[in-house]
């Protein structure tokens, strides 16, 4: 017999709503009109003006034909028409692809004829790209030109309507639907391939909800943040920040580049309070020159991932006025979902102590349920002793929906009903994981990810080499950047340059050689190459 | 044909989890196993011990037959077993249902009866109301008594076994699982019946998860906060709030009884950050003696809920250390889900016009998805004037399951997609609503409902009594009190302090009238008895 707490108590429109992050900014709009929400340039932005424009968009999408499901793609840097695609987008039921702006037209193309979009709002920055892009694939997107009053560089039209006149042809008091199930698609973000072709990552409407909510808590982020915006909007849509700072009322802070200058002015005149972003953007901010620099009163809160903040780069930082809280993540889960929670006793420690408890990746977000090192193979926990390695594995409603279009992966990557992360670590006796290489053969440069697979496969078409294998170096400014070890053939010459030089013909140039070393590339028995050996090799340089 | 975004993308165990606010004390206790997480009298309790504890007390109760669905009861003050419970009863899949240890026993015994409560958790302060409820109930809990070391009164043994004795036959190491599914029930809490029978609201998993992290966004808790227990977790499982701590790993001090002196020590000594309680919280704050007062350094935030703060005391407060801010709830929608968010502009107005903003119940938590104020017949909103009278309803995840066993009373709340609150209000042209007046005739004195027709009951049984309306008389201490208006049979001869005495024999002390007016009662030309006439005329006493 069911129970009395399961009899007649069912779900039903006054109790039951889908969670989506989409009434953060209505509640907002509503509750706090007049406050500034976006500040790009000289530009202001009201909390009104933000949704009544992201209403606007839906509403011209949907006039366009837009509607559930549907992709549109963006091909934007951090600015207001990219946070107001983060709601307008989904608020006509369409799926958000934001583009990496540093990627190469191929894999533009790829993911435009992948996603299927239907819209394409472009920057003027990169028409060239995206013009070659368009060339190069099947689906014939709708082109909205997006011309940033604020950039004043190079750059051409190439679509049917120019952002600002798209949006007037829509309603700003458009009814927008809420999702009709929280597991209904949000957005979707392409990983970098590591092997083969890209993989579209679908997040939902509920992983949104959390994700954005748990930054909040975790964050510790009080009312009416200013956020800046370094971290760019097309990484796992800025690790859902776009959503987090309606919550709050806050105001975000556009850039369209990470300069030292544009950053400082942000923190001393427009009080930023945080700021994300990978070690990068650390340095930007550490090795500003002292013109660049500007004096600000606030204790500003700087959240970094990708790589383990050095002690240096951490005690420079404290001076400096920041906090460094270190997070960890992959587009899989949303951004970062995993944060080395500080406890307060370890104040007293001696720096460089400090400095290696905050390289350990750390512990789950209150929002994600389940974070663990497992045997790959057994699934079962490795000892948490630092030592034994296994492969980070992840559980809970801020992992994915899955790979579109791809169910063998997605089933690769949920088997035994954990996230597989490929990332392998160990867990300490305290329970913080910590990351100690990549299974996955990815060099982290800049905040990028570049698949040293991919950085090979452009080494191996070159007439003249032999063996090829590509690792992370560290480097102080990058964090990683790639060390290629080339065997050449026999009786053949080709120097450094010329090898970096070729791969720029066939990669974006970020994801080319810093380093090239030729060398025999060490094997196993088997013929396996020792990457291991190689990384020993690359740290020693 | 379904979207590729709708296809081979299902929930699994990777990225799907119920929500449970259960998952906040494991992560606490892996995450923080050391910080003290509650503090009662010179008791410390480690994050480590409370999880262990909570745990304990799931596997106690599970070795007594308690599984899923199953009731179980507990009559206690704000003690270290009463937060204990918020996890160890759900963590066996059972259900808590903390009672209101101010009530009589004929209303605990019914609560007991219609919960099915297989357990009954009583603080041995209790014993001679227990004691008495128990005589009078049909069902026949296993009675735990709860012998607080910090009790020193008078009271009796009832059960069992003792508390601590029956959680040392639980395993510290229980496997608890996760709710099978977040609609789960995780509490019961009784409404003060306003006609007939108290109603049993059921809240779930996933609306108390939602709602507990709601609470730190909206009362910008940053980690580790300092909550002190002046309101009772008997009411709305204390807001939400034994969970909310936990997400922040902070510290829960506990409090038997709102006295200014143990207040003051709790805010010197422990410095609390964050406490939550009826106008008479502050009241006893600002009016303790000059010796049970003590100086504290930091900046609290004080919560308050039932009634409007005056201007007077919003300005005592402040002087006093505090930051008040003004929410609104009920027990369907977990306690607080309205909240009086603070414009700054306000700031510069004068303390009057401030008083008059703060007094308005004010706008959504971000947990709840509708707030509105509408026409009870058509359901339309009505005109955001300020003026027009509507019935405040809600939606969204943070209302209730239903009532128990009472699918009519279920239907009538939720009737048209919302929940009906009962009170009436106006909606102002900025979108806060503020409440007019109660639909429900309650009283709320204390921060305790009084249903005045259950005091009209009670007079209307003295023989001499002719005619009785019972309405809320202001009350600078408790907020309201009850106000008799009484019409004696003709010849008949009773005195005030008769009638009161009448009453207590009746009722719990705190509902009796502590003014009864010998008038004749208003009616209008169909006999309604005109309350509103009531309450100007109580005003003015």
């Amino acid at each position: 017999m069911a129970s009395a707490y399961d009899t007649d108590l069912d779900r039903n429109p006054a109790n039951f709503q889908p969670l989506t992050p989409l009434t953060f900014l209505e509640r907002a709009a509503s509750v706090f009109p007049e406050r500034t929400a976006i500040i790009h340039g000289t530009l202001r932005r009201s909390y009104a003006e933000f949704y009544a424009r992201s209403r606007r968009l839906a509403s011209a999408l949907a006039r366009h034909g837009v509607s559930k499901n549907d992709t549109v793609a963006a091909m934007l840097p951090n600015t207001p028409a990219m946070l107001e695609c983060h709601y307008g987008v989904p608020m006509c039921g369409a799926v958000l692809n934001t583009l990496n702006t540093r990627l190469d037209a191929a894999i533009i193309a790829f993911s435009l004829d992948h996603g299927e979009a239907k819209v394409l709002i472009a920057d003027r920055e990169f028409s060239r790209i995206v013009k070659e892009a368009l060339s190069l694939c099947k689906s014939k997107p709708l082109v909205i030109d997006y011309d940033d009053p604020v950039y004043d560089g190079p750059g051409e039209s190439l679509g049917s309507f120019e952002y600002e006149a798209f949006l007037a042809g829509g309603d700003p008091g458009y009814a927008w639907t809420m999702p009709a199930d929280e597991w209904d698609a949000i957005a979707l973000n392409y990983t970098s391939g590591t092997t083969g072709d890209p993989k579209g990552v679908v997040y939902h409407h509920r992983g949104a909800s959390l994700l954005a909510t748990s930054n909040v808590v975790t964050c510790g982020m009080g009312r009416h943040p200013v956020y800046l915006w370094t971290l760019p909007m097309f990484h796992c849509n800025g690790w859902c920040f776009p959503w987090s700072i309606s919550i709050l009322a806050g105001t975000h802070v556009c850039l369209r580049q990470v300069r030292a200058k544009a950053m400082y002015e942000a923190l001393a005149e427009h009080g930023v309070t945080h700021l994300c972003g990978a070690p990068i953007v650390m340095s930007t901010l550490l090795n500003a020159a002292p013109e660049e620099k500007r004096a600000f009163g606030q204790k500003v809160s700087f959240f970094t991932a990708a790589a383990p903040p050095p002690e240096a780069v951490l005690a420079a930082m404290q001076e400096a006025g920041f906090e460094v809280t270190h997070l960890y993540g992959l587009t899989e889960i949303y951004g970062p979902a995993v944060v080395n929670e500080w406890n307060r006793d370890w104040d007293a420690l001696p720096a460089a102590e400090q400095a290696a408890l905050k390289a350990r990746q750390g512990v789950r977000y209150p929002a994600l349920e389940g974070l663990d090192v497992l045997d790959p193979e057994t699934l079962e926990p490795v000892p948490a002793d630092g030592v034994t390695l296994g492969e980070v594995m992840m559980r809970g409603n801020v992992v994915m929906k899955g790979y579109l279009k791809n169910p063998k992966a997605t089933q690769a990557a949920f088997a035994g009903g954990w996230f597989h992360s490929g990332d392998l670590g160990v867990r300490y006796p305290d329970g913080y994981i910590q990351l100690k290489d990549r299974s996955k053969d990815i060099i982290i440069s800049g905040g990028e990810n570049i698949s040293s697979i991919e950085v090979e496969d452009a080494l191996y078409k070159h007439p003249q080499v032999q063996a090829a294998a590509v690792v992370a170096r560290p480097d102080a400014k990058w964090g990683e950047t790639p060390c290629a070890f080339v065997e050449l053939k026999p009786g053949a010459r080709v120097s450094e340059d010329e090898i970096i030089a070729w791969c720029r013909t066939l990669l974006a140039s970020f994801k080319c050689p810093r380093t090239v070393v030729f060398a025999e590339v060490p094997k196993t028995s088997t013929g396996k190459i020792q990457k291991f050996r190689l990384r020993e090799m690359a740290r020693a340089l």
